[in-house]
This record gives structure tokens, C-alpha cells and sequence, in this order.
């Protein structure tokens, strides 16, 4: 069953709510209400048009159940990932009125002891997104899954990956294509409503966490499986959190997200890599465990203008060969007719059997 | 200080003590009794002759405390991760006789009640070396150290990358160069008496944990670092591990370490790959953060007589053009000598700064 969310963003809607952005613009669930003060009065277009959404902005959480809300969603990731002290009331009040509380903030709300108890006397449940549930390791079942599995992966973190992921996935259903988007960070959990944020989970068990999400998608009735990517196969940090989606999503194909502005991968000297050393470097690691051929290039040209956007996306299909476009600027029709027909079912390898 | 270690492996210590015989082998502390009453009154030796050790064997940790250790270490990873039931009454007599308890159990020895008031009430401490530490994001620093880095990588897990880390470091050490050893797994904890074991970090933090120990290694004054490594980086579980070891020690120069009989990845369907291609492999990826070569090749070739032995030596040096060696059957004498000058402090790279 559908949320119905009130997002919690006081003071902060406008500027600094990227969750709350995401979730209005592609959430599988509906938001009905927004709660910030400052905004209280207008509705969620009138403060930032690119939304589309009518969804009211009221000043309380007791002005917001007026709307039905199932859910009271925290809108931000403030720096530090502790919820601001002056919005525990706001929280209380909600779990007051039933509300399921969904968060994303780095400090588990169901860990604190206020918020549990008055949660257990409500009746109601905390769901910190970010908190793995126990997985089982990498079985290889996902090798047996029928639907093409498309991972999203890029030159950096940041550039755009879930957009790319979410774009594509709604491309494939206007042409009828049932397809699904599985989430693998705390804000494509929020879209989407469910899904593991794979950076949390225990290294060991990265494979595995993520294999479980595609046979989710899977069971669901997918005919396309769109997995949403993280980091980058270079990055020093974060690149074992790449590898684990590569090996436990086990792809059919992948879409190379670039922002082709950036020079080095972000808070590192480690410098970006062009398009052809990205491909082969993917497709040579996966070529080890299930071959898998990038298909196409999605490009994040947000810091081009359009005449220099175009020409960027010129050279990336020049350079690769392979369709090339801004899903984002551009829409992400022409890049999914493009890419659809090259993904392509494959097969695991297998060990000879010994004589 | 060392530790004096009581290894508690009551009716295991001969069949199935891989924790102790690591130990007993290779440890940094010191090994006084082991508590196997189906063997009391004899000495390692009697029992395992190759370990060369003449610490006694008794029937209790009473008996044990004659020879005056100052920890317990639980000797065995029996199936299932669970301390046996009647082994419970040996670890609160140690910790009655205020003994530090140090554990490599799935099942963490600290978190049981009974155990943990008892070590409160005797004033000791349980060290679960399996449970990380909080740790820091990778920071760069690891490109600081001065020490040449060398990291074991191979071609599967449990192909011996922890013993041929151990027996270089001896080799070194013979020939007057303080190497030290790092551990990254439970066993080579258990050995060095520090460490972390990677693959129960979360995946974000893997490569942080790893700087850690090689700046913890860097500190102390090492000459030579010697990174144990883990998985293999075509393993469709393991592989982000490998990874995470890879970008987080940012090593100068690798040992490959493969068993040359295994066909495919342990439990899985996914061929190993030859030595080429794994040298291939590892320093391409590499090559995107911090370049380094593959110095050495260390067989295991334990399922080899002797003349298929040489025979393999042989072949994977003439693939490869490098130094290759089995430094347990041929001591590790001569491919230290052979690999030590090709290990040379490499620079990561750096982007140009922007025009």
C-alpha cells in the first residue's frame, strides 16, 4: 500500500532538502503535505516550480493531518546526520497521530529511547533507512533471474547516477516496459519505498545485500531491473561499494553516468578517468565473473550551456561509439530507444568441470 | 607487552585448532599452556610435531595457571560461530583468575551477560577481535608513509596469502629489515595481537580501516609493510574486500599468491583466472589510483608432489617473467631475495590542477 508522506522541512524546504526533492519528484508514494513555516500558505510549486506538485506547505505536524498522512518523512540530511533538537516535538507529535516515521538521518531515531517508547505506546514503527537489515552472503541465485539487470554506474559519486536510474526506468514504462528502479542509497530507498543502503551493510555481506534486492525486483514481476549505482570503480573511498553492486547485481549491461566537468573524483587527488578507460575497466572486471557490455552514456551537463552540452555529448559518442545524451536536459526518451535494443540477457561463467 | 597466552582447545587442539596452530606457529605472544584434557601431560610437540613447540598440555584452565599466562584465547572457530556450551565453565575460571579473554568467535564473547559482569567484577577485559572498531573514511594519509607498502593478493581465498605474508616478514627480518606484518583478518589478529578484520567493516569504512593499520604499522617504525590480503578480486562475495585492501593500503608492490590446482572460486561457479590475467587485473586497477606492479608470484602447492611442484615454479615464472616460489615447502628465503629490489615507493596519482 502507498504512503501518503508529510515531509518534515522546517526552515529548510527551499535551500536544502534534497531528500524531500526527490521524493516529491519521483516517489513511488504520494506526498501529501510539506512542513516548514516559512513557506506555510503556498503550495510546494509555488516555492520550487521544477516540482510540479500541488502538495500544501502547513507550519505543524497538527496541521498537516488535516491532508491523511501515513508517514512523516524527515526531509533533510543536516550536516553531522543528527536530527535537530528543535525538531524532536515535531517528531513526537507524529508518532502521537500514528504516523509512521521514516528517516535517513546518519543517528537511528529507533535507537533513541524517547522515540521508541512513544512509538511502542502509539503502536506505530520507526524505519531509519539507512540501517541494514542481516543478509545472507552472495548466493548466485541472481545469475538464474530472467529479466535484463541494467547498473547504473559513473566517474564519480554525485553525478547524477539515481536521476540517470530513475529517468530511464520511467522511459522504459511509457513504451510499456514494466520496468523497476532498485534502490541502493538512502534517498532511492525514500523514492521507492523500500530497498538496502549498500554503504552501510558489512563488507562480506555487500554482494549478497544487493543480490537481494534484485530478486526482490524480480519477484515483483520486473522486465527490466534498473540498479541504481554508487561511488565510482576508482574512487579510494568508495569504490569496494562499486565493485560490491557490479559482482552481486551481476548485470546484463551497464549506462556509464559522467559529468565530464569533473577533473578529479571528489575530496581526492585520484583524477577522473576518460569514457574508454571506464569501459574497459568495468567490462574487463565483470568479463571475470558474467560479461556485461556498457550500452550507453548518460551525461550530466548541468555546469555546460546547451551549445557546449551538445557538442560534450557529441564527443562521448564519437569516442565510445555508443548512444549518448543528458537524460536530464534533454529527456530520457531518445537515450532508452537507443540503448533498449543492445541490452542483452547473459550468461555467468562457468569453471570447466574438472576431468 | 606480550601476551601469555592459555590456547583453550579441549578435545579439538590435535584435529581441528587452526586458530592455535596460527598462533602457536607465527604469534608475536607467547603460547604457555594449551587445555586439551584427550592430550594432557604431553607438549605441542608430542602431539603436532611440525609446530616445534614444547608448551605443555593440561586438562583445566586450573592446571594451566602454573605457567602463568595472562590471556585465554579460544582456540577453534567451531561451525556455526557459537562459544560449545561446556566450554563456558573454562572461560569464567580464566576470568576468575583475571585473564584477558581473546575471542575469534562469530558469536561475540563480550556481549554475553554472564561473561561480561564477570570480567567487570575480575577487572579484565574480552577482546572479540572479529567486532571493528569505529574507524575513519580513507583519508590519503596512507600516500604519506615512507615504508614501502607490499600487499598479498591471490588467486581465491584460504590460498594461503596470510602464511606467505608471515613467512616474507620472517625472511626480512632474517636479512636485517624490521618488517612488519599487518593483519586484516581473525587468524593474523589473533598472530600480530592487533589488527582488524575487514570484512566485518561496513563497506563504506573498508578501506578507512585498512589506512588505519598501515599507518599503525608506519608508526611504529616498520621499514617494510606487509599487508595480509583477503579474497580474491574476481570473487562474486569477497571481491569488494580485496578491494577495499587494494585502494586502502595504496601498496607499492604485490605478492600474488595462488593455489594452482583450483579450478574455480571456492563455492562459487567463477573460473580463477591465470596468473597473467590476474596481474593484468590488479594493476590496472591500480593503475587509476596509486600505480604498483606485481613483484612476485608465491605457489601453494601443497596438492602437488614434489616434481609438479617445481615444475608449476617454473611455469608461472616463465608466464610471468617474475620471481616465483613456494615459501613453505622451499622456505622463503630465496623469493624474498629475488622480489626485495623490484619493491619501490611509488606515487599515487594527482590531477592537474584546473587552468
Amino acid at each position: 500500500m502507498k504512503r501518503r508522506y508529510a515531509i518534515l522541512a522546517p526552515g529548510r524546504f527551499a535551500t536544502d532538502a534534497k531528500t524531500a526533492h526527490g521524493v516529491i519528484a519521483y516517489g513511488e508514494d504520494d506526498v501529501v503535505a510539506v512542513i516548514d513555516p516559512g513557506h506555510a500558505g503556498r503550495c510546494v510549486a509555488n516555492v520550487l516550480p521544477y516540482l510540479r506538485s500541488d502538495a500544501p506547505i502547513v507550519a505543524t505536524v497538527a496541521e498537516a493531518l488535516q491532508y491523511e498522512p501515513t508517514a512523516l518523512l524527515i526531509g533533510t540530511a543536516p550536516k553531522g546526520g543528527a536530527l535537530p533538537p528543535d525538531w524532536r516535538k515535531a517528531v513526537l507529535d507524529a508518532i502521537d497521530a500514528k504516523l509512521e516515521i521514516v528517516s535517513g538521518l546518519h543517528d537511528m531515531l529507533g535507537d533513541d529511547r524517547e522515540f521508541h517508547v512513544a512509538a511502542m505506546h502509539a503502536g506505530t514503527t520507526i524505519w531509519d533507512v539507512r540501517k541494514p537489515p542481516e543478509v545472507p552472503l552472495f548466493s548466485g541465485d541472481v545469475y538464474a533471474v530472467d529479466a535484463p539487470i541494467l547498473l547504473l554506474v559513473g566517474n564519480d559519486c554525485a553525478v547524477g547516477k539515481m536521476t540517470v536510474a530513475l529517468e530511464l526506468v520511467n522511459a522504459a514504462r511509457e513504451r510499456g516496459t514494466n520496468a523497476r528502479f532498485v534502490p541502493t542509497g538512502q534517498t532511492g530507498i525514500m523514492i521507492a519505498g523500500w530497498g538496502i543502503s549498500i554503504d552501510r551493510v558489512i563488507s562480506d555481506f555487500a554482494p549478497g545485500a544487493t543480490e537481494q534486492l534484485v530478486l526482490y525486483a524480480a519477484h515483483e514481476g520486473a522486465d527490466l531491473i534498473v540498479v541504481e549505482g554508487q561511488g565510482a570503480i576508482n574512487h579510494p573511498a568508495y569504490s569496494p561499494v562499486t565493485l560490491a553492486l557490479m559482482t552481486g547485481s551481476a548485470p546484463d549491461a551497464l549506462v556509464l553516468v559522467c559529468d565530464p566537468t569533473r577533473t578529479h573524483i571528489e575530496s581526492y587527488p585520484t583524477p577522473t578517468l576518460g569514457y574508454r578507460e571506464l569501459i574497459a575497466l568495468h567490462e574487463t572486471l565483470l568479463a571475470t565473473i558474467k560479461p556485461a557490455s556498457v550500452v550507453g552514456i548518460a551525461l550530466n551537463t548541468r555546469r555546460l550551456d546547451e551549445s557546449a552540452a551538445r557538442a560534450e555529448i557529441e564527443r562521448a559518442h564519437r569516442e565510445t561509439g555508443l548512444p549518448a545524451d543528458d537524460v536530464v536536459r534533454f529527456g530520457p526518451g531518445r537515450l532508452y530507444a537507443e540503448i533498449a535494443p543492445r541490452i542483452v540477457k547473459r550468461q555467468p561463467l562457468q569453471a570447466a568441470p574438472v576431468a
